[in-house]
């Protein structure tokens, strides 16, 4: 039984990053499978609902993960300017890390599928909504919602172009900008 | 003479299309052709770099296209806050009249093949790079730069969230925040 559950979230985890890393048209199933550690063949054992459903796990997946970090990074940093610039200086780590093929973990399976494919749609948003509530609550004030979808899009904006450039700037001057719409002096 | 011409440019304005709606992997050669009204097989006579000229310069029509219409909104919108609004009112009736389809014409295909090709990469980032320096432009102030590539990220971000919520709400918040920074007074 136990082998079963781990077989089912080693292929969740491989199809998480080889989407995030090659998109989802161009990632085959038997690559999951391989990658993931099971046998070929065994998709629709572990996910009826086929590639489909195993692209909105792997989009829950990642888009937990990713939110587990956010949550413990703002946590630790009460000032929304600085707290910002701790998050934008963990997505700049990785871009660089990765050789600036890790940026959003969903955002290309967003674009790809979501307009064919609405559960892979609706895991998306989950996602985003979550990442957009974390932001909010840290923030704490009347107007936080409406800030946080902000800070949100002009961060997926930025590490979408330093991706592309191979260049971290776009993030530097998302962090110092916001910065000031987030309550810091201008600097 | 003019006949290739045409079909040539059929095939580029076909392939955007296709490339933009359904990401770079899942839009097939012969679907291009077809669309663009060119014979099965005559791909390599137009288009001896394959897909990946053609993803190139198809990337380069659309952002040329898009730049040209961001160029006449500036134009005829002095005050920055209020052009910024402008743009987002047309990418937003776009999203809308295309049933949130239509976003970013180039970001797909930037996340989708810019890590694997580098004309892909290098015919996205010149697009990016054109549509920042209209923003730049029309700001007008030493610290344009800086700003018109948080302005773009901004702006990014919104379309992608947009979309993929089939919800204009994130360019509305984005247009009301990033028009504090570019001068207009708190509403």
């Amino acid at each position: 039984m136990a082998r079963r559950t781990d077989t089912r979230e080693r292929v969740v985890r491989s199809a998480a990053r080889l989407f995030h890393a090659q998109g989802y048209h161009a990632t085959g199933l038997n690559q999951v499978l391989a990658e993931g550690g099971a046998p070929k063949g065994s998709l629709y054992f572990h996910f009826p609902g086929g590639k489909e459903q195993l692209a909105a796990e792997a989009v829950a997946l990642a888009g937990a993960e990713l939110c587990a970090e956010l949550r413990a990074v703002l946590a630790a940093t009460p000032d929304p300017a600085e707290a910002l610039d701790q998050v934008l200086r963990l997505l700049g780590e990785r871009l660089v890390a990765s050789d600036f093929t890790c940026g959003c973990p969903i955002s290309g399976v967003a674009l790809d599928a979501s307009a064919e494919s609405e559960p892979i749609r609706a895991a998306c948003v989950e996602v985003y909504d979550s990442w957009q509530r974390v932001v909010a609550d840290h923030l704490d004030r009347t107007d936080a919602d409406d800030l946080a979808v902000v800070v949100l899009a002009a961060v997926e904006g930025a590490v979408l172009l330093a991706r592309t450039r191979r260049d971290l700037a776009p993030l530097h001057a998302v962090g110092a900008r916001l910065g000031l719409l987030l309550g810091r002096n201008a600097r």
